[in-house]
């Protein structure tokens, strides 16, 4: 398995550059029979797509997915799902200035330290760009889970910055440009956003994604994890620096007589555990927290080397997220359906005709 | 790839039970020519053994590894190294007890439900003490790494429940039974240990892990990332429920003109990135955080169902640390260890012969 | 990892099918710096290409691919190299007619009763025309493990048919249609192929590919041997049905003091072995030999059953190769070429640092 | 994954040298509920035993198995299954004479052009002894095959050396210690091995493995086929030099209305296919063929270089088997076992909810 691949039976593979001519994938091991269109992809690329409001980056991007293969007669086939996308608004030329020197926080110099060649425009693979493909895969899986199993996957942006976003409903998360589950808060956000980028700087972000319906038993002992591959999936993702399950980091001040979930017959007392005991699902709500960084590319001068390793000053003056983490809740959901999917796949293989016994 | 292996190129399995005959694993893919006896597996077996100290469980097991193969002449032959630990002080009575009810906080209730059987004696397959196995393996992948590049990796309690323990010295933390990195407090934990200890109840705990020496270059995109490895092996540990590379969550309130990490020629100024970048390793430390939660077995009574479904009380008994995150620091530097060590070889793989220009 | 990607460090992943929009792969884990542009992959693809002479399918296809990833500056940048062939002359109503048939000797069956359900349009994923992806990520492996290795694979039909053809020179093969070893057979190739093709009937091959240059110490005990994967590699081509290694069968029926490939100061004294020993190259050449079935579409009427069981007959009038073997050397050099990358980066991985003492 | 290891998800780990303490294994993926025993493992070690007649090895090894795990109560768990088998009958001053020579037709030179280092102690990881892992992981795929399946798989001696030995019944297989299903050539291969053995020399031999009772359905395009797992497990057990599907090697002569399996309402007429049509299981009998190199390590002098490149004569005086095919029969059938049973699981991943409509 290399580096551009993920997941043991429901497995993405992905390829593209910020100023490629195109990213695509590979989903393979999707069950057959599945009814499936561009559309359930575009739907989701959608919600991701740059340009959608003032807060993000001003690129202008349809996103239109052109899927390839694996689907026939409106169904999927069980066979591998090509899909593309092709990149249409590169101005190559912003990059032009940046090409030897190392933009500090971005991927640039571990590139050129790894590869000794790297491609310069827009951070070329290490852009976040490539998360069209995730998004496009986990169209599938949350399709796939929610007719298969019903599980629902939604995220939403629970941080931005210095500003806590209580959770209020999900219907408000796709009626405006935060993914903020509370209208109230957006009008503060907008603000907050614009003073940002007036300003040349950027912040971090909290994203907290749920999957509500996950039936018990999926995930493995004792490195398959069910949270384990959630925690992998999820620090993939561009600007990720730590993932929570259930209580995460409040853990460390719990007790354990506040922190393990009590049971009762009408079933958990509490969900400190985030859905997940011993790396397997126990039935409730999977809950996963991420932090994500700020955008490091700011229109503040800062210090750097060039690539002979001589003193310089960096301005990044393309177009750009002031906040990444905006935009990433459609993102950490398509990881976490992409892993969940693998996870149902993988125990419907070893556990598929354990009966448990008639309470 | 199976849920009880891990690792691409350096690549661990394991097997066992917490009641069973025995714990082993197979390391796989070790470079040879790397002198290796017994004992160098030994010596970190021995910081994470049980009854060490009147904080931890006090059952005994001397944890005594075999090398089984893989080794001839005191050098690894680059073949499979199989190893063994004897299981010795199980008391399965103890278990007689629990073994119709579901241990809140616990894989019971989990296993029984994936599986619809399971080893309910001590945890059987889900008992930390399977990290024997991850000690042993990361005592090989420590000392090659060592040797090859001088990476060395070291960790240590960073939080006790409410108590943050500062860094002070690296020296310290083999000199106290917390793994503690500064005297002065001990003897605080010491008694916040022994009140929680006689209060029936647990605690949980932060480990930080550092990697020094790590050379810049290690690590793929977009989903191979280093950080993205690191995160699924540290989850993969029993009761950690957060991690965090560098900065982690804090990186939520930071500006980017302060996240993101400036270059000079004498280096970076600054490590919120920890170490990675875009998935690869910089050249700086690699620094990792883990949440660990409050040990799920504890003596004051808690509500549960039994295998029919009925409410039922359960108070557990066995011996067990009133705080798992206490053994973990030698766990979590194996993890660690099997991650870097996997890439440093993906590394050599596809990048072996990149010769950087002279700068 | 899934059916339709191969490889651990060399990896490569394929989708497409017969009569859907287009073809395509994602290589990963090719090291950077390689000079590589679109050329590189059509001059392969341009020798297994339809229509190039009228001893095989005439369907018309250019082939003509597009490289959409992972090159720079017209050299690899170790990231996932994405490409895509798209298909042109789809005729699906030549398959219209035996949609609710199975066509004896096809995959027909076996996908519908797997996914209940398949593309009937021109053998859908089941087509030997995917094996323009292997091609495509095989001229990438071949051109690497020239340039960093000076290995040179060549491949040429053994057997057409009852028709024996010796090797004669390696200059011969791409100047005959047939990949023929041998000028002088080339006539009598022909001749049969007219008739064969007149009788409406198909027949199998031999193909024969050897890998020169490969250096001593390539593969792995003891499953991921280079000779297992190099059979598991040549049996996934459409149509083998059997492989050997060096000898092959015919170490059957030799004895030991025959067959044991003797060594002295100047090298070994035959390559009975076929340059592996414990599954590990010698530093010999490298040979294979490849059984191919004899196409299963043919003219002449054969009885079959429909969807509903009932019985049929069956006459497949589209356009087929009257021997599939005779485009199959091209393919078989990439698979051999895939393997051999594949192993020479898990070799340096492990052992890049291995100085043999100086004899 | 790792050259130790094979299979997706009913995944074999292996350990241990011919002299070392110990062989063992790790089974991951094994479904929960399965009735086993050691008894169930040892059974088939039995039948691969050596020192079971005078026409193998006389080495003396009871090869009795101890599971250590992944079994309670008398059943599988669905945890790892790890197994050990300790060795007895090491007589390492057997092999001090030809430490630094290499034997022709063996894995030394390759192991030491490798890895730089060798254990020379009856061929170290190398050794055919090995396979003891293999028997015994396949002991238990056989079981759980014919248990859930109905699946029942057999091998048999096809020839020996020149002698062709012809099917006769399933019964005679075991009844005779060559594992010929056929009682009546059993004087002549005991003839023809002592006067072998007698002459010092060795010779190959020819093993046929059927499964019966597989379903329509197993096996996955393009790369991840039944034929093309199982010809690379085959080829990875020792001395395998050639593997066929069907009619294998003969298919090259055949003609397509020969070849290509006719079918009918009661089935297909033929099985030319050997059970497998695209990759995909047909539900006929899966058979499978290999060719087996005689034993290289024979009393017959032989030329050969030292460590220093120096020629000299080497004359093997150890315990071997004069014909390694003869005790390959349980191995094929536990490689073919298992690949049986890793495709059982991934079909039902991926397809366990497939319905096919009525006919």
């Amino acid at each position: 398995m290399s580096g551009n691949s993920f997941g043991t039976l429901y497995c993405v593979s992905s390829f593209g550059e910020s100023h490629g001519p195109a990213y695509g994938g590979i989903v393979d091991g999707c069950p057959p029979g599945l009814p499936l269109s561009a559309d359930d992809l575009q739907k989701e690329l959608d919600r991701r797509k740059p340009g959608s409001s003032r807060h993000v980056t001003q690129r202008r991007e349809s996103d239109k997915v052109e899927i390839l293969s694996g689907v026939y007669d409106g169904r999927t086939t069980g066979t591998a799902i090509g899909f593309l996308i092709r990149n249409e608004d590169q101005r190559s030329k912003d990059y032009a200035a940046i090409a030897d020197k190392f933009r500090p926080g971005h991927a640039d110099y571990t590139y050129w330290r790894k590869y000794g060649i790297r491609d310069p425009r827009g951070g070329g693979r290490a852009s976040a760009r490539e998360t069209v493909v995730r998004v496009a895969a986990g169209a599938i899986a949350k399709k796939w889970l929610q007719e298969r199993y019903g599980v629902v996957i939604g995220g939403y942006l629970a941080q931005l910055g210095p500003i806590a976003i209580a959770f209020k409903t999900w219907q408000a998360v796709d009626a405006n440009p935060f993914f903020a589950a509370n209208e109230e808060v957006v009008k503060k956000l907008e603000a907050f956003m614009d003073e940002l980028r007036e300003s040349g700087d950027s912040c971090g972000a909290r994203v907290t994604v749920v999957a509500q319906g996950v039936p018990a038993g999926w995930g493995e002992p004792v490195y398959g994890r069910l949270d384990a591959d959630i925690a992998g999936a999820m620090m993939s993702i561009n600007a990720v620096k730590g993932v929570e399950i259930g209580a995460g980091f409040a853990a460390i001040e719990q007790k354990g007589s506040e922190h393990g979930d009590e049971m009762t017959p009408q079933g958990f007392v509490g969900n400190n555990n985030g859905g997940v005991l011993g790396g397997i699902s126990t039935g409730q709500d999977v809950t996963v927290s991420l932090a994500l960084k700020p955008t490091s590319s700011i229109r503040l001068p800062r210090r750097t080397i060039d690539l002979r390793g001589h003193p310089a000053t960096i301005e990044t003056t393309g177009r750009h997220d002031p906040c990444v983490g905006i935009r990433a809740t459609p993102i950490a959901e398509a990881m976490l359906a992409c892993v969940l999917m693998d996870h149902a796949l993988r125990h419907r293989a070893q556990c598929g005709d354990v009966a448990l016994p008639p309470r």
